[in-house]
């Protein structure tokens, strides 16, 4: 019996299972970092410590071990699924007829890192740039795919002395499809505890990234608060619409507003010069997502969209309005079909005009 | 303080710092199955029990007790960051200026999941098909950028009652993209243990399809083998060379092997009629990888290519030829080169030319 055990990123994500499956094996193999880190659980029993770099010999090793009817625990840090130990032994163990082997799953580097930086993760990929068994035009493409649809990205084994080629190449993709300010959270767990920040792409210095760092890369809908690094889901938060704003879409509805800049308005430009007014009022209001550049007023229940010009900007008006037409019949619709609209707005966002 | 606390996919799977929060919590709140799941962890606490699909309102109370000074325990399944309660949470407390939020991460559906099945993770996608807050516009792009690029994927939330759609576009999408062939794993949870299966993308039935399920659809390096789903990473497995491919090597370099179907030879054809023999002896023998079609001769150490034919296809050996030149300039460059080849290879099932 061969256990393959993810141990965790320290003892807090150590699950119950890891726990108990080190307990009952009688031989331990793993490179040596993981097994100082389990030390105090695997006093008296028969240690195989390999370094880096040497898996078929360390999976080798513990098959052996096996064979002979030992009860034997491969350990890995975070989920020996990703990146792990698993796939390797699942690989060598079909040399033989008689391998049994249970994986016992782990927190991997990307849930540890969103959990330390704030909730990032929306739909996500994670891509190790390591290119010792993987070609860099495999890692360019899975990369650019990933950047271009969106996605959150994790990023596992991202420098190492020998090999900065691909961190240059994962930063100059980021810069040319997500741009310069695009959000990264970095953690790095080389030392306890791991040490945390979120910053812009343009701030991203390679020298200070090195293997026992992940990296998460935000998408359009990721913000930074408090530190904190946020990726937006489109959660309604419900709220009376304000008389305002019933009367605003009354008049809307009836075709009475004007479109494009309002300069007739005494308040023009409320935002900026040139603004588009066709939309006075948000038809999202409030979303509750700061990624717009809008945020609560802190204890008030108040949702401020002062650093939010997104619905007085034309390109953004062509894309919602035929379908606000269709959603917003009277102003009402504004709170009973804030989830279309709220979708609605996501996909525009996306500049992705197939709406549902 | 409020501790949002992933409790994994069972008892196995809960982490040592989720039941110590957990125990150190006044207040637990959660989704009622999610609630029961830890009964024995709580008692005596105050629980507040909501339905599935009121988030918003989950977040507000457990925000109100913590306001009153109590210490709460918002629960879910899985990690909390990974479509779990992590981001909501981040969002409505930022209404205040005095929540102090720690989230415990957990082992999710798709580690989980993973684990069940073997080891079929490298490179992955984890992609929501629930369009209830996301367009399915996004979905449709996200899941088609990800099945591009051959990233494993993991689906989480593929079909609820009222939602048909966003599977049936998952399906047509593998389908066109990957083929029919393409591995699917599948985990239900619904009930304790969990069913496993790995099936093919063509033997796939919605019917059998519920929110209890997570999938994780193979790439071009997935195979099946014993019932477990696992993908090849390309770990080089060292063999001494046989004689008769140091003979062939030596005469290939000389230039004094033929090109295309050898049909001249005694054993034509070895593998199937029309195959090319510029490669009677493969240049990545063994590549220990059952995704080819080859296998381990059990307890032998013997690899079998029986069932390969890669390398006897004109189109791999195009793309694999200028390559091998330049990487095998005597024979023992076989053993000594074997990862650039391994990588070589991939390169080429990936039809990308753009080797390093």
């Amino acid at each position: 019996m061969i256990n393959v055990i993810g141990i965790g990123q320290d003892r807090d994500t150590m699950t119950l299972g890891a726990l108990k499956a080190i307990e009952d094996s009688d031989v331990i193999v793993g490179y040596k970092n993981y097994i100082e880190a389990i030390s105090d659980l695997i006093e008296g029993k028969e240690v195989i410590k390999k370094g880096m770099g040497d898996e078929v010999k360390r999976v080798e090793m513990a098959i052996e071990r096996s064979l002979e009817g030992k009860t034997v625990a491969i350990v890995s840090s975070g989920d020996p699924g990703v990146f792990g130990m698993a796939n390797v032994l699942f690989q060598i163990g079909s040399k033989y007829d008689n391998i049994d082997i249970n994986v016992y799953p782990g927190v991997s580097a990307l849930n540890y890192s969103a959990s330390k930086l704030g909730a990032p993760l929306h739909d996500f990929a994670a891509i190790s740039l390591s290119n010792l068994l993987t070609p860099l035009s495999e890692i360019e493409n899975k990369l650019e795919h990933a950047l271009k649809s969106n996605l959150i990205i994790a990023i596992y084994n991202p420098i190492s002395k020998s090999r900065k080629e691909p961190f240059k190449l994962f930063m100059d993709l980021t810069l040319k499809i997500r741009g310069e300010n695009t959000l990264i959270g970095i953690v790095n767990s080389e030392t306890y505890p791991s040490k945390v920040k979120v910053i812009k792409l343009k701030e991203l210095d390679p020298d200070k990234i090195n293997m026992f760092t992940c990296l998460i890369v935000g998408n359009k809908m990721t913000y930074e608060e408090n530190g904190y690094m946020i990726t937006s889901r489109g959660y309604v938060v419900r709220e009376r619409l304000h008389p305002m704003s019933v009367d605003f879409y009354q008049r809307y509805i009836d075709g009475e507003t004007p479109t494009g800049p309002n300069k007739s308005c005494g308040y023009y430009p409320c935002h900026e010069d040139g603004q588009y007014c066709d939309f006075c009022y948000c038809p999202f209001y409030p979303c509750g997502d700061p990624s717009t550049g809008g945020r609560w007023i802190k204890n008030k229940n108040v949702w401020s969209c002062e650093d939010c010009v997104w619905v007085h900007k034309k390109e953004n008006i062509d894309c919602i309005k035929p379908y606000v037409n269709k959603l917003v019949k009277e102003p009402n619709d504004l709170l009973k079909n804030k989830k279309a609209l709220l979708k609605l707005r996501r996909a525009c966002i996306l500049s992705n005009p197939k709406l549902e």
